[in-house]
């Protein structure tokens, strides 16, 4: 523990993919009225120097200018969009996002690892979404997934994550290892924004359903990534310890903090000083969503709001072998996928 | 400000009513199916002894324990139930809570000012909770109103608050100078625990909604209380600076801190330690929702979660002005109703 941490970012979407990719999605989504129009994934042609500038001219400017080395990196969350079209349609959009995932992650292999999107569709069985993670994990190298607990975009209209039609997701998690971070897309309800309500209601809404049900009796192995800080969960702990005890659950580090983690995508300091002083420094792991929700520059600090290294550089009551687990160990631990290509190369 | 505050707590429903009430409610519901069992509000005849009793072994005991002085009391918030049968429903019911909550602030009228539900109802145009409003202020003395941004239970289906099939509501409350806690009632989707997710959710969400609108220009003069700590919004404060920056809204201080207010039902000391830091304390107003959500005592402080004023008295960095704020002044500048009635008391 010596040497400097890896600084592993574990969100991160690609919110800069070249135009061409939403040019193509509008045309699937005019072909779901319109066959004719439904474009072939062929008719999407990218190049590699495309995605390099992409990437070379944000994501990768912006770590290394804040000093972060290794990003795990999906699909742009508000643009898995789950509730347009039927199976097919997210299917053939899953495989294509991830793809491009992939590719930034062979064109980048020291910065980039990546993650899947699944092709969730609302009122379609979860176990569809299995042969698209597969390919993932086993031919693209995921190291994670990302799970939309509303694939209708604002209606919750799915069952809880604590119900048996998930299972043949965790059943798959459990074999590859593999967490899942717990990340809803754009809301299509009038009444949620889609970054400033209903990503953080998510949050909170499945860490309830965990605290509630006894998903971790049937899976123990299993890793949830709860992110954006876990929506509200931390600044009201005591309500959810104390509605733990009301329900007659174990103590929450017993009940859930063997399986769920906090991601640091909370962007400011006072929220990041709460995150690490009430949640175990072994549950945090670092996180910006950069080039994401917010992207602008605060003007009390003069950096930018996702720029969340510098609130745990500057959170008073972390050590240095805590801001390690923060930074790399959690992040290996619970992504061990991750661990062993970092361990092939030496890391 | 030498005097010691009166402690207000601003959050108090009645959820300790006799069981009678409930009873009637259970046959108000089953006479929806079936007319012929459907009860007549003369049915329900809960005596001033049971009300007291109600009230002294519960509110009253613990607000002398705690030390608090004074309640803004509403009907039980889960019980409102705004998705349960149509308007005529819900407004008996409401008429019927209103009541009692009425008579518990007659017979204590020292210790409890009331607030009132309205008969909300989904798809309903909120214009219709009007003479139930006037109903309240003006023959019952309410100084406040509790407004539930989601009649439907969990479903979301009524329009943001800044819709303007909502302003008819708010004409009221400015011409009546009250204020209004946003405050759903019990969740009927499974995928949100009443208490653990969707209280939390709506608060985050109402308060997206008017960031996202301006709906602050065309009422100066409104004002919302947005309960539970506000949710998500503290904590996650640089977010939604970032949001409104983002979205070319003025400083959250200049766009919202006018018109919208936090409560202190955060039951553990790092929740409110960020509260007070983040939130001017202008906007701050104790509460504590006792006897509510959360009810057992906290095992690492050996007191109970819901008793906030230990928080407040513990958080180091308000001042003795800062509390006074927090406990009283506050309180009597968001309900000037309640304000003029202490006044007339002398207080």
């Amino acid at each position: 523990m010596s040497r400097k941490p890896l600084i592993i970012d574990c969100h991160g979407h690609y919110t800069t993919a070249p135009q061409a990719l939403a040019d193509w999605r509008d045309r699937q989504i005019a072909g779901i009225q319109d066959p004719a129009q439904r474009p072939s994934p062929s008719d999407l042609r990218i190049g590699d120097d495309d995605l390099r500038e992409s990437i070379e001219k944000n994501q990768l400017r912006l770590m290394r200018e804040r000093g972060s080395d290794l990003t795990i990196f999906s699909p742009r969350a508000s643009f898995m969009a789950h509730h347009i079209g039927d199976f097919q349609v997210s299917s053939t959009w899953a495989a294509i996002c991830n793809e491009l995932c992939h590719r930034v992650a062979t064109l980048f292999p020291d910065e980039f690892v990546m993650a899947a999107m699944l092709p969730q569709s609302p009122g379609v069985d979860p176990a569809t979404c299995i042969p698209e993670l597969e390919k993932c994990v086993e031919e693209y190298g995921a190291v994670g997934i990302n799970l939309n607990p509303d694939p209708s975009g604002g209606h919750w209209t799915a069952p809880p994550l604590s119900d048996r039609s998930w299972y043949p997701i965790y059943e798959k998690m459990v074999e590859y290892d593999i967490p899942a971070m717990i990340h809803v897309s754009t809301s299509c309800n009038a009444c949620f924004h889609t970054t400033g309500a209903h990503y953080l209601n998510a949050d909170t809404t499945a860490f309830m359903q965990c605290l509630t049900s006894d998903l971790f009796k049937d899976f123990p192995t299993l890793r949830f990534v709860i992110p954006h800080g876990g929506g509200a969960a931390p600044y009201h702990w005591g309500r959810f310890r104390g509605l733990a005890q009301a329900l007659n659950k174990p103590l929450l580090d017993e009940h859930l903090l063997n399986n769920v983690f906090f991601d640091t995508c909370v962007y400011h300091q006072p929220g990041i000083d709460l995150l690490t002083r009430v949640i175990p420094v072994k549950n945090v792991l670092f996180a910006s969503e950069m080039i994401g929700a917010v992207r602008g520059i605060d003007p009390e600090t003069g950096h930018h709001f996702d720029d969340t290294k510098r609130y745990i550089e500057a959170a008073a009551t972390l050590s240095d072998a805590d801001r390690f687990q923060i930074y790399e160990g959690n992040a290996r631990r619970v992504y061990p996928r991750l661990d062993a290509a970092l361990k092939a190369k030496g890391l």
